[in-house]
C-alpha cells in the first residue's frame, strides 16, 4: 500500500498507526482511527482497512469531514472516527481510472484504498471519484442508548492493561458528576464503582471510571486489571445508572 | 539501519515493508521481497535481510533489476524478487569505502547492507561497490519442475487465514484452465480442486486453487482454513496434474 | 504521538526505532535506546517512552549531549543512552506553552513528550522548556561495581536468539583479553567460558563470552543458546572474574 502511495504521490507523508488490529476486528479498527485521527494536522488523508468482506458488494468510501478525509470499506470501520466530526459528504468510489488496473478480489487496501488516498493527496477533487451515498453502514458499536435513568453502549476495546475501554463518550455521561458512585453492569456483573478524573482518584487495586485519554469512558482500576474482574470482551453491553 | 541510511542520504524516503519474517526464515522473507516489490516506484532500492550466516563466508550482494536493485545477502533471499525481473548485473560487495568502518560479525544490515543502499541512493556507480558474480545462489525454493503431465513445486507461505502459497507462478500453470480439476499432492496427501479466478468460485469451505494477489498459485478455501486440510509448512512439497 | 510532531513540525523525518519493548520494562527501553542512538546523525532527537510512572510526580526531562538531545521521562529510560555520551545539560519540562493544551493523566507521550521533541526541531531553545536539574534518576540497571578481582553488573536483555546481554561495557572488561577463561556467574550458576572475538571463535554448542554489536559484553552459544543455559533474566547480577 506504501508503494503503491509514493508512486502515485512521491511526496506524500505516510504514518503508520498501527498494524496490529485483530483480523477481521472492524470495532478494534474503528476505535483506534477515532483514537488516533483528532491528533492529525487538519486535511489528513486517513486510510483505514480491516475488510472481511472484502471482494464481495460492500462499497468503497471516502468520507469527507470538516477535519479531513477517511477512506476504507463501507463496514462501520470509519464509523467512530467520522461520528466525532462534522460530515461534509460520503462518497462510493467508483471510478476505475483511480484504482489499480488489475483489481483483485482479496486486497483492495492496495488496489483501491491506496491510490484513493493519493490521488486525493494529489488534488483530484472528490467528485471525480463517485456519487454521494446516503446510507453508510451504521454498526451497533457506534449506538448508545440514553434513557431517563440508564446509559447503555458497548465495549469497544480491552487494552494491555486491563482497561475497559466503552462507545460511551463525554457528552453520553453528562449526568454523572465526579466522585458520583456508578452501577456499572457488564455480563451479569453489577459493580457500584466511584467517578473519577485521574487513576489517583482510586485506592490501589481500586475500581474507578474515567474519561479515558481516548474520549471514551474507561473501567479501570488502579494499578490493577479492570479485566480480570468483569471478564468483559469487545461487543459485551454496558450499563451505567446512578448508584446509592 | 534506518539511522545509517538517514546519516548518509538524509533525503532517502524510507518504507518498512516488515518486520515480521520468522528467524532465519530466508524463504518467507524472499516471498515477502518478491510480493512487495513489484508495486514500488521504478529505480526503488530494495534492502531484505534475513541472514543466518552473518559472519561466515556467504557474500553480500547488489541485485541490478530492469526495475531497480536489491541488496542483500546470497542465501536466497533476493531470489524470488531478481527471478520475476529481468536481471542487469549481479555484484558481490567488496569495497570498504562503502560500509561502516567496524563491520560487526553479527549485523550486516546495519554495516554492510544499509550504507549500500544509502550511498547507491546517492547516486554512487554500481562498478563502485564490487565485481560482477555469476553464481548468486539458487535456493530449493525458486526452483519449478515442470514435465509433460506434473508441475512439482513447493509451499513458500501459509498466511494467517491458512492459505497455502506455493511458488508456482502464472507461467508454470499455463497448461491449465479455470475450471479444470487438478489433482494437488501436499504431504501424501492427495485432494482433486477445482481451478478458479476468486474465492466465490468455491462454495462455502470448498477448496479452491485459484493466483493469488501476489503471482504465485495459492490452495485456499472459501472462507475456510486450507492448512488445516493439508497441515502443509513452507517447504513442503507441492505437485499438481490434471485431474477427472 | 507522529501525528503531533507533524502537526508542529510538519518537515519532520519521523524514524520508528521500535514499539516491541515489553510494558513497563525500563531497563529494556533504555537498552533499546541505547543500541539505536548512536547510529543516528549527530543533533537527532530521540524520543523515548516507557512509562509506569506516568501522571504521578515523575519529572519529564531533555538530556542535552554531544551528540543530540533525549526526551523521556526521569525514571531510567534515558541512562544509557546518556552515559556513552558527554551530558551537556538536563532539564526538566515545565514549560506548558510547548505541551498540548490538555495534558492528560495517562499518555504524556502524545501530551509532553512528542510536542517537546517537534518545538526542539522547529528551534525552540532549551531553556524555554525549563529549569536545569541535577539529580536526574540513576537506575540500578547504568551501574557496574569494579574490585580488584570481579566486575559485577546485570543483564539488561534477553535476545531471541538466548544471547544474555549485560550492561558491562568494553572499560569494564578491560582487565581480560581475548581468549582468558572467565568464570561466570548469574543466578549461583557458575561457569567458566572463553572471552573470544566473534562466534566462530566457539565450536558449535560451545558458550562463549564476547563484545556484542551494541557495545556490551554478551554471553551467547555458538548457534546455541545461552539462555537455557543459565536462565538468566534481565535484572540478574552478572560477576566475571578472571579463571583457570
Amino acid at each position: 500500500m506504501k508503494a503503491i502511495v509514493l508512486g502515485i504521490c512521491p511526496e506524500a507523508v505516510i504514518v503508520d498507526v498501527t498494524h496490529e488490529v485483530a483480523k477481521f476486528d472492524i470495532r478494534m479498527g474503528a476505535y483506534i482511527l477515532t483514537s488516533a485521527a483528532p491528533y492529525f494536522p487538519k486535511g489528513t488523508i486517513h486510510v483505514a482497512v480491516v475488510d472481511p468482506g472484502v471482494g464481495s458488494a460492500r462499497r468503497s468510501l471516502i468520507v469527507h469531514t470538516n477535519n479531513g478525509v477517511l477512506v476504507g470499506p463501507d463496514n462501520g470501520v470509519l464509523a467512530l472516527a467520522a461520528n466525532k466530526e462534522r460530515i461534509v459528504s460520503v462518497r462510493e468510489i467508483t471510478n476505475s481510472k483511480y484504482m489499480l488496473p488489475q483489481v483483485s478480489g482479496t486486497f483492495h487496501g492496495r488496489d483501491i484504498f491506496a491510490p484513493t488516498a493519493a490521488h486525493l493527496a494529489n488534488g483530484v477533487q472528490l467528485d471525480d471519484f463517485g456519487a454521494e451515498i446516503r446510507d453508510m453502514v451504521k454498526p451497533e458499536f457506534s449506538e448508545v442508548k440514553l434513557s431517563s435513568d440508564k446509559t447503555t453502549g458497548e465495549v469497544l476495546y480491552v487494552d494491555g492493561f486491563g482497561n475497559i475501554v466503552t462507545n460511551l463518550s463525554q457528552e453520553t455521561i453528562a449526568g454523572y458528576k465526579a466522585g458520583n458512585s456508578i452501577n456499572v453492569s457488564i455480563n451479569r456483573r453489577r459493580i457500584e464503582i466511584k467517578l473519577g478524573k485521574t487513576y489517583a482518584d482510586a485506592q490501589p487495586n481500586e475500581s474507578l471510571i474515567l474519561m479515558g485519554s481516548q474520549g471514551y469512558v474507561e473501567i479501570t482500576k488502579n494499578q490493577g486489571n479492570a479485566f480480570q474482574e468483569f471478564k468483559a470482551k469487545p461487543g459485551d453491553k454496558v450499563t451505567l445508572s446512578l448508584g446509592s
